[in-house]
């Protein structure tokens, strides 16, 4: 059954298909023919930024789609069934009860997955902006700073150095606050010995980095040192299985195999990694749920990590471009124990 | 038709109704019991901050959830359908296929309209924040700077005083770019005798604050000073009229008749105001397709504007908090044109 014309609703996939940056519209794609929507606040912005879309005015967007779709004689529209809200569906519905609308998901999954060499170029910008600021932060990785600190000192360089926003919101969690996957900076003081995992990145021109290091404050004991290089074997292990055609299962699985080999499988509790792009988190899953295969111009994050209640965490993330042969490592900054310890421990 | 249990997919009410503050999960609401779901990287965080709600960890999110309603015995189920995606709402639907499935969404608009004493304060941080940042940030709107430097500026002042985030991309847009509603900074320098619109807010403890300056980099000329003082005109008129039972609809035609009697009408053409708190957006929506009547306790803006292409704008925008008798004005940098000639034009 063929589809007269899709509809985008989710920010990102708009951006992608028509160039406009700014946080509310729809799209629709029909044959021949693309039109953008969006109310009076970004009229100026959009006709200044569409590349081959035609820009339409609504005042209400659920019955500004409705009539632009009746325009356009549409009778079979094909949605972003992921970006669409429920009640946003119904009420399209409710306008334009002779459409008949399909929904759209897997369909639509690998759109953005294969980067292009712009998109390629934005993201290694992303990543060296989110590098330099971690760099200039350094000072703060010591015993004494509150984790919070470190956090505020890396978002205002990111911001300082060109960045819109963070990526995400920055974590920062040591010693035993880093067995939280997530942990948000606190006002806890970081302590000499401890391990602090870093989760970081920042958005250049839309595209975005992130990256995880592990650092400590002092010199490291058995266990540190042991569990440390577990997970950054996982992570080699997992980067040279990484070329067109491995599927992500694959290479869940081989991080994971050398964590749950050690013991240490119940304590890595996510998956590898992720797509980025234009969002965060976006396709391939690389996960022992995901499905399908890496192709080249991907980029995804590989961030095989360990958590023990009580004790700490490490994780070690960093991003990869699937090339023609292998895979290209964008996020330069080194993971290697050596050059993470610090604070005067060295 | 009674409903056995509130799945609740919206981070703003999970936070609301539980506590958690975190970036995934479901939330399940039913006759003596709540019960919050995540995965494994949110765990101990949301023990930690889970008030009055079980906890029970997911793998995979849909099926975790459809479990759970599985296993509380739920068979009609009203769920958030503004948050929930259709994708999802699908998924749920075949995994729980014995659940009836409720949308709802206008019962739900009016959760978090009106604030408690804590959300107050927390709104009245935010808006210190933001409104001392924008002090510190006050030499850099001057002839000569680009725009990006003072929403640079000000964001990093926001950082630092204890903001989690910016609560939106900062607008800072002078000149001719001020006839954008949504100008974002860009690389224009400002210029003497500019108007320049400067849209701001800080977000503390999930709250955000939300206010807008319309600053003038020189002496006022007649037209952007009978500009300013019609757009002033109408905020105050709308204000006067803020108190318990007074129509939505009611307080946007205020302001709006001051605009549109001066034929200016056609250059305000967005709403007067919006609720603001966990979310920048949320109910009550001032505006000519508003409904139902203000609250004692419900924080919205104000923000009458006019945008004349190729000329500029004027935008003034405050937050007020509903009393018993009328309002309160949140924000509280002043307003008046006289106190916003800067620069060195006084």
């Amino acid at each position: 059954m063929k589809l007269d014309a899709l509809l985008f609703w989710g920010l990102e996939n708009i951006r992608y298909l028509s160039g406009f940056t700014g946080s509310d519209g729809a799209l629709i794609v029909a044959a021949g023919e693309r039109v953008f929507l969006s109310d009076f606040r970004y009229e100026e912005q959009a006709r200044g930024e569409l590349a081959g879309a035609a820009f339409r005015k609504y005042r209400k967007k659920i019955e500004g789609v409705a009539r632009c779709l009746k325009s356009m004689k549409v009778r079979r529209v094909g949605f972003e069934a992921g970006a669409l809200s429920f009640e946003s569906y119904a009420k399209l519905k409710e306008r334009a009860p002779r459409v008949a609308w399909v929904p759209l998901a897997a369909e639509l999954a690998g759109l953005r997955a294969r980067k292009e060499r712009e998109e390629i170029e934005k993201t290694r910008r992303a990543v060296r902006v989110a590098s330099q600021s971690f760099g200039d932060a350094l000072g703060r990785l010591r015993p004494g700073p509150r984790e919070m600190k470190v956090a505020e000192a890396l978002e205002i360089r990111m911001r300082q150095r060109g960045a819109e926003a963070p990526a995400f919101p920055t974590i920062v969690a040591s010693g035993p606050r880093g067995a939280l996957p997530h942990g948000r900076p606190s006002e806890k003081t970081m302590a000499k010995d401890e391990l602090v995992v870093v989760d970081f990145g920042a958005r250049v021109d839309g595209y975005h980095s992130d990256e995880t290091k592990t650092v400590l404050l002092g010199r490291p004991d058995g266990r540190q040192k042991r569990i440390y290089d577990l997970v950054r074997r996982a992570q080699e292990k997992a980067m040279k299985l990484i070329r067109p055609g491995t599927s992500v299962r694959r290479i869940d699985a081989a991080a994971r195999e050398v964590i749950s080999r050690a013991g240490y499988g119940d304590y890595f509790g996510h998956g590898l990694g992720h797509g980025i792009g234009l969002a965060v988190h976006e396709p391939p899953t690389i996960s022992p749920r995901g499905s399908g295969v890496v192709e080249a111009g991907m980029i995804f994050s590989v961030e095989p990590g360990i958590y023990l209640p009580g004790w700490g965490g490490v994780r070690l993330e960093d991003l990869v471009l699937v090339t023609d042969r292998g895979c290209e490592v964008l996020t330069y900054l080194s993971k290697e124990l050596k050059d993470n310890i610090m604070g005067g421990g060295r």
